[in-house]
């Protein structure tokens, strides 16, 4: 064994970081969340876990639907407030000067002020320890037209999302390559990679 | 609404993007996984989803165990291989000169040259469409010793880990704060933020 043999943990990094909110216009709030990610490509299914003493996991457990936020450089302060400060006893949006605007399907208030917003429906709820894991359909997709070009394509680089990693938070840095270029051939290297 | 609406997908960014490894020391495959995270930290858990068609879900299927190995600078091409070529074609261990380390609690072989690795019994299998999802408990985790200091504190940063956004590889770059540093006082960041 080459390696140093360490407690069981949640070791696994980077993982996702983002803000999901839940309620409605009027009584709303805002988690971070980095128990999030992709479960299911068709149809396309998201999770969050949730502690059960939070405040989002009453909101969510009751109207069954929430809003992922992405988190990009202009947004992680606010993220980070988010993680650390109990909807409880602060107005998150009115606190950070976030803007709702209404999820189209879920009256979710989505954050404007983040790059693309994910609505979702959750569809069964697991309880597994210190969390519960809300698995959720995505209904809705919502991108900022800044990252988009004039043929609708989506350059998330635009967009300087972070990711978090062992209890800090990196913006995407060096990029390395597509899906696929370790065995692309010399064209699809030269049209596809990026500079 | 300031944003365009687009076709509900699997847009939740960044991922991350690891080698998952199953079987043993004898018969065993890496596929690559982004649809992979942590889903409860006590215990800790984590869960990854899987094709049916993918050779991987057949031995997982079986074994009920997989190691999820961390992806690094260093092991992101052949993280991309793993991902692009089946396991019934090519023995990928091999074809890729990737190193075997028998996990103690599982048996499942690890790869060396990855930086962390994290044993996992699957504890529940959900079929959700395009893909299942086994749920586990991570059993054992293992760190190059080269990220640990003489107090054995793991700085990952020295991973150089890769995370997945919309289909492409990056680094991890610039260094945005640590968890509670919106809220934490001048001597708090002078003590944590790192330069």
């Amino acid at each position: 064994m080459s390696k140093k043999e360490i407690k069981p943990s949640t070791m696994l990094n980077p993982v996702p970081v983002v803000m999901v909110s839940s309620g409605d216009m009027e009584k709303s709030n805002i988690f971070t969340a980095a128990w999030t990610g992709t479960i299911c490509s068709e149809p396309p299914m998201v999770y969050v876990s949730i502690r059960k003493s939070r405040y989002s996991h009453e909101i969510i457990s009751e109207k069954g639907t929430y809003v992922i936020n992405m988190v990009g450089k202009d947004t992680v302060k606010a993220c980070d407030f988010c993680g650390v400060k109990s909807g409880r006893d602060v107005d998150k949006f009115a606190h950070l000067g976030l803007t709702k605007e209404a999820g189209p399907k879920t009256g979710v208030p989505m954050i404007k002020e983040c790059p693309v917003n994910l609505e979702c429906k959750v569809t069964q709820v697991l309880e597994l320890g210190s969390h519960d894991m809300f698995l959720a359909e995505v209904v809705g997709v919502y991108v900022d037209g800044k990252l988009m070009d004039d043929k609708n394509a989506i350059d998330l680089v635009k967009a300087h999302l972070v990711a978090y990693s062992h209890g800090e938070y990196f913006e995407l840095g060096d990029y390395k390559g597509f899906f696929g270029y370790s065995i692309a051939g010399e064209d699809a290297l030269k049209r596809r990679l990026r500079k």
